[in-house]
């Protein structure tokens, strides 16, 4: 449960910036190299790496070297967290909902 | 597009805090006052008050005082724009693995 919790904080942090969302959303058309990538981005190669250092430590995408060329590959498993945080939220309000339902429909059965 | 980014960074800052998410969680199941909620947490209420400041800033809660009762209540369509954004991942996602696809099926007509 710590790590579920650690790994969220993680990914919502690099989430939370509009260059790395940008890379997510064109890393899921396919992969690609750090230099293509970078070059879509008003920025420095330095500024850019760090941007895709955290991307990397959070597990969101992997970076594979071959030669001189570092490929970027998407991780869309890690993104997964996410879900699964939003599912947990939605069943709760579910629950709510069925247990404000039942109070409607026949309060002294269920709150006696 | 500018401003939905905006509220994206906001949203994910705001929800990478184990904090943060526990009082979206509880909320989840209805409104609760700032002292039931704080209670919970082993932290000063100033320390947690800054936390209901954040969330109630991005507009994830919204808080209502009456009398010496800060009562706060969840704001659900906030986390709507989490959704938004995985559904794009996504449909970017299965619009790959379509194109991969008609490659697969016929190569020579989709890609001549």
């Amino acid at each position: 449960m710590a790590q579920y919790s650690a790994q969220l904080d993680e990914v919502f942090v690099a989430l939370a910036d509009p260059t790395r969302r940008e890379v997510i959303r064109r890393l899921g058309r396919g992969p690609l190299s750090v230099s293509d990538l970078g070059g879509a981005f008003p920025m420095t190669l330095p500024s850019f790496m760090k941007h895709i250092r955290t991307l990397e430590s959070t597990g969101l995408i992997r970076t594979v070297k071959s030669g001189r060329v570092r490929t970027c590959v998407l991780n869309r498993e890690r993104l997964a967290v996410v879900d699964s945080w939003l599912a947990e939220q939605r069943r709760i309000w579910e629950e709510r909902t069925d247990r404000l339902e039942s109070f409607v429909t026949d309060p002294k059965e269920n709150h006696p």
